[in-house]
């Protein structure tokens, strides 16, 4: 990058930081090319992508890149001339923040045990995920931590007993709702309060987290009770990514309505763009004397790429798909779990699964090392781009562009399933 | 924005925060489209832009709309299979301050008087541009502010005597970066410390400042001497703004290199992109265990859009251009400074320039009220779109897309004088 003039500190090389991170970092994986759910190496090799949850619709899916491209060439400038609410990435949750303490008037924060909401510096501050992690950012006394909803390896588990399985979720809902009570009821004794509880609608880096039944909405009633507001970020399960709902705070259709909803990623289909959604009482909360600007907010190139892909996930039925798409998933992943002793769990819905790979299924040992050695099989031996993630790194993350085929499915599931045997596991 | 799935909230209206600035807010201008130094309305009138500094080397300029769309179509996503530092708008300020932080190991940061470094949470406590005016957000014990090195309405003033001007502007120099030294002295007798000293290289929102002679480097040698780091923030004026040199903290050739610097805006032509630039050493220090990661970093869009910047401005010489374009802009000031009482001050080096309107020259009072009113006119009479700012906006700003030529110069200077002629100023 020394084209057209020199970068300062008279620096002729390029370095990456060694605290970068990137995927199979002893190997790395060059793009040269993406198309729908396929990317192709630096030879021209062609890979099966079940990650890229950013590039929801497809990878350089044709119509977005009409649009964009458009768009480029008609005028970027938003200038203040005119302007929505329209923000980058982790700068929605930054801002979806201060709009909850500014109209609350309180300052704390409850988020959930391992969430990860951004890498600004106040988003990490509220995220677990980092500050537990051996991150510089440390957890401020403003933020309180709230045990993870996983009724797999949470907290509040459903184990074998009399209740059925609907009755379990909605003791465990129950259960951890509660746990955010407390902490409200304690925040409360401190003479302080608690501007919002902050989630992601399914917790994704996380562990692939589906809260039990009636969780948010009980959490909403206990935060509400107390002054605060409901803040979902729904930065990787929107725009139909679990099927049949648009949003994935809509799962159990139980009426919860958040106060606030952050977007982001798959709305742009990898061009950087995030949202804050509310109501307008709350907007105009915002900021006191001065006002809101963002160089990019409401950059009528990244409104051109949202709307094109709102009508892609239209045009193409991408809700039914993904909803179809993760019934036949269900069925050959729980296959897959009763031959193979090492999964633990599945869980998921619509194109968001996770697979929990553990040591032994009664004391539920998250198994990393399988988890790491299946994933680099994977992409070795079948040309499949797959990744581990949660807090122990052992689960197996399906959340691939919406237009993830049936054959798609038997690939990746046949896969697995020969690895997991190769392994002897 | 209702197209292909509802928004959350079951909301039917996008809304337009009251909190949100526009300008021009009781009769809005809407941008149909734009070309290279002009902008055109819904009815398709032609405006000239003095303002738009974020279209580097010119609105759609075709060179970077081909770049841009080609990469769109061939592949955007990093998924942190390469990666370099790229990083998004004021997340790169809040990098900065990390690195900083990270690699000192102290918290504390100085800044300008009326600083503006973007609007995260982090950084709008860094910018007294916010928090000395009404915003929510309030300045913390870890900030400290430094006068603001404004020769003319400064702390410290070149006033009439028998100096030169050269002797004046290096005494102004070391009386601002005393006040820094004074700064660090006092922060260090309260057992804190600072992290960085971070400054735009020529304050922009806050009043189009030109420090004076030595005082970067100064100032660098007293933080440097208490263990800090120099973070220069070139999101307004790099990339050739300044003309001669492609940095402005460059300017006087007297051998400053900063330990950091941030750039954004120009850097895209309007696409959503920033930089952190730093040595290995610093960069390496970043974050305890966890790495670093940013959905956007590294997007080869975002790089193809900053490549092709850089093409168009060297073969386009628009370091050249913009350094001649000044040189006129300078010649043509100074004579409307004759002819018009109101103009207390003109200063700029490129195409970054401020008119300051004062109700009198020897006091220096602010005047607001005209500069807003000459804005009004110009778009009104003359099609030119043209911004006031700086703490009490009442500075003319220009800074035009590189492009902008010496016609556009002669048309803005002329409808200026105009416009401050029927004022009867």
């Amino acid at each position: 990058m020394t084209i057209g003039g020199q970068f300062p500190m008279h620096q002729k090389q390029v370095f990456c930081s060694s605290k970068c991170q990137i995927f199979y970092s002893d190997d790395p994986f060059m793009v040269s090319r993406a198309s729908m759910q396929y990317l192709f190496d630096e030879h021209g090799n062609q890979f099966l992508d079940c990650i890229s949850n950013v590039q929801h619709v497809g990878h350089c899916h044709p119509k977005v890149v009409e649009a964009i491209s458009k768009q480029l060439a008609t005028s970027t400038c938003n200038v203040r001339f005119v302007s929505t609410q329209l923000t980058e990435l982790s700068e929605a949750n930054d801002l979806a923040l201060r709009l909850g303490r500014d109209y609350t008037k309180h300052k704390d924060a409850i988020v959930i045990e391992h969430a990860y909401h951004g890498h600004v510096t106040t988003t990490m501050e509220l995220s677990p995920y980092k500050f537990d992690h051996g991150s510089s950012v440390s957890q401020p006394d403003w933020v309180h931590v709230a045990p993870c909803p996983d009724v797999f390896r949470g907290k509040h588990r459903l184990e074998d007993n009399e209740l059925t399985d609907e009755e379990k979720l909605y003791a465990a809902g129950k259960q951890y709702s509660d746990d955010v009570k407390s902490i409200l009821d304690d925040v409360e004794s401190k003479k302080r309060g608690v501007a919002a509880y902050f989630a992601e609608a399914l917790q994704s880096c996380g562990g692939q987290v589906i809260p039990p039944k009636d969780y948010f909405k009980d959490v909403a009633t206990h935060v509400r009770n107390h002054g605060g507001l409901m803040i979902i970020d729904e930065v990787q399960t929107g725009f139909g990514r679990i099927g049949r709902k648009y949003w994935a705070h809509q799962l159990y259709d139980d009426g919860f309505v958040p106060d606030i909803v952050t977007m982001g990623k798959p709305m742009g289909n990898g061009f950087p763009v995030s949202a804050v959604a509310t109501r307008k009482e709350i907007a105009d909360a915002l900021g006191g004397e001065v006002g809101y600007f963002n160089t990019y907010g409401g950059n009528p190139v990244a409104c051109a790429a949202v709307i094109s892909v709102m009508k892609v996930v239209k045009e193409e039925n991408l809700l039914e798909h993904s909803q179809a798409m993760g019934e036949k998933l269900e069925v050959a992943l729980r296959d897959l779990q009763k031959k193979h002793e090492c999964i633990g769990d599945i869980r998921g819905v619509g194109l968001f699964w996770g697979i929990d790979l553990v040591k032994d299924r009664k004391t539920r040992e998250p198994d990393q090392k399988l988890a790491i050695a299946t994933i680099l099989a994977l992409r070795k031996s079948f040309g499949i781009l797959l990744n581990a993630d949660g807090p122990y790194t052992n689960i197996l993350k399906i959340k691939p562009p919406l237009c993830f085929n049936s054959d798609n499915i038997l690939e990746t599931v046949t896969a697995v399933d020969q690895v997991l045997t190769l392994m002897n596991r």
